[in-house]
């Protein structure tokens, strides 16, 4: 198995790490309660605060007008997990800090007054949660959050009261889906206090066999608790997948029957929507863990789940594209990226 | 189109043209009444009139000895449409005269004393029925046929009392097959007393859409009058499948879409049945013809069409395969070919 072939830890199952923070001002009504001015008035202190301070991560950080992102750039950030598709929608004043590597994402003014979020390639959900903490350490350092003894940080939704912490890792599922133990599987986790759910949509098959991982309670457990046990868990779904992928090549010939034909598909479609993608980059990120498919990287696969989305691929090609075009458009970029 | 691309005439349609004549001796009773002895007298006899004759045409004839067959070869030639299904399967005494290039053949005890066969790729029939003529003549200068003036050449069945012609031409129908004419342009060549049907297996989409196009009727009619008729409707097929071919060009990525993914699975696949092997050379006969698909040539599919069959597989691999066995080795075998 691939444990250790990349420096990144994990990747072959594990996508991405996720941690954000919750956090209000003392001094600010919570967003809901904001006026306008009030609503300015938070954003250019927290732009303030974060980017016009002397300290390293400041310098990786830059502020953006949410006004003035377009509609397609801010569906590209809802796709690549920076901003949520709530705060894209939001019509009242909004700020958003990123940094230039956009690990770090802080929306101003989404539910609550900050959420600050630091996502990574592969299972990296301690490096993630200090990245935030840096953010945090450097906003406590400037300014009071609404915090109460009893009940840790207060937020706008009683859901996140505590430690304002969500956690979360995004891991690709396939063996498990293929051989249908899949549902057992989660099944067990969720009995354990952790959500998880199919990252794009749900169903028989759950697109691209991408699910989350991540807690559903943040009051009564510290951060490291939290993560800890995430960790603990992922890791059995991980060595699950990785028996499981292992099971899958007893029967190598179907299996590679299944991957190069899904490959020979992806790399020769002239027209092929969203789903499909998700599917084909499914098998073609598995075939290349398990060393069958050659020639083509993780980081290209990772790199294709983002832009073959409707807003990032309207992003590349500069032009917005109605959803035959798209699926026209998707299908060259894959060829160009594959380079067929 | 691709008319007048290739020398061999109407390439882009018509896969092959055929003729064969039945004719029986005057000197011995018809192969049901044979005894063994007399079954050996007519081999013996044809092979000497046929083979040992100073003629061009023999120099190129082979006589191959049918008890020293072995099954899969004998399966091959069926494969190859040299013998019948018919001829493979007795076990009476039998003889084949087979051409070096494969183009004539000669079985000996079919159903007739003889079954002379010219087959050839393309639009060819005028030229299989010269080639049938030359052995015809050969045999005629030097034997006495079963003939009577008012019926002509008697035959075991009476289907093929007359001229004992059968002429026929293969064409590949894709294109009439996707826009959903296939059946209105079958039945209404059937109406015009010639046959047509699938060559391989017959259901919602005839296999590899692939027809054959053949007289029903051999008596009453001159050999020229046959043809000519069998030629006249076939060329009428011919432009109904071409201008069918044109219109599917007018959605042209959709066709393009459907046509690169069969040959990315054709090129990719790991197992591949017959079946979905035929149905993915129809599509990629139809890519190469309308230039869709490059790199391959017409004749290779033509190879591909025949190597790809039970027998012949196993010819080529030089073992007896059982069918899962067959399905790897018929994709390890296109993916050779195709040099992918």
């Amino acid at each position: 198995m691939s444990k250790g072939k990349n420096k990144i830890p994990e990747l072959d199952v594990v996508v991405s790490s996720r941690v954000r923070l919750a956090r209000n001002s003392k001094s600010f009504p919570f967003p809901p309660k904001l006026d306008i001015n009030q609503a300015i008035n938070v954003v250019d202190f927290y732009k303030s605060v974060i980017i016009k301070t002397e300290s390293s991560i400041s310098k990786q950080l830059i502020f953006i007008d949410s006004t003035k992102i377009n509609p397609i750039e801010k569906a590209c950030l809802v796709e690549k997990h920076l901003i949520s598709p709530e705060f894209a929608a939001k019509r009242e004043v909004t700020g958003l800090i990123l940094s230039k590597d956009e690990k770090v994402s802080i929306m101003i003014n989404e539910e609550d007054h900050l959420r600050i979020q630091a996502i990574l390639q592969g299972m990296q959900l301690n490096e993630s949660w200090e990245l935030c903490n840096r953010v945090d350490d450097l906003i406590e350092a400037k300014s009071e959050y609404a915090y109460c003894d009893e009940l840790g940080y207060l937020t706008a939704c009683p859901t996140n009261v505590g430690t304002g912490m969500r956690a979360s890792i995004m891991v690709h599922l396939p063996a498990l889906s293929m051989l249908g133990y899949i549902n057992t599987v989660l099944d067990a986790v969720n009995k354990l206090g952790i959500t998880v759910r199919g990252l794009y949509g749900e169903g028989s098959e759950v697109m691209g066999n991408m699910y989350q991982i991540s807690n559903q309670v943040s009051l009564g457990q510290s951060e490291e608790e939290i993560i800890t046990k995430i960790s603990i868990i992922a890791n059995r779904v991980i060595e699950q997948e990785r028996i499981a992928r292992e099971q899958l090549l007893k029967s190598k010939i179907q299996l590679e029957d299944r991957l190069f034909r899904s490959y020979g598909i992806f790399s020769s479609a002239r027209i092929m929507t969203s789903n499909e993608c998700m599917k084909l980059l499914s098998d073609v990120r598995l075939g290349v863990d398990l060393n069958i498919l050659k020639g083509i990287s993780i980081d290209k696969i990772n790199q294709l789940m983002v832009i073959t989305q409707p807003a990032n691929l309207q992003k590349v090609y500069g032009t917005t594209l109605n959803p035959d075009e798209r699926d026209i458009k998707r299908a060259e970029l894959i060829r160009s990226k594959l380079e067929v």
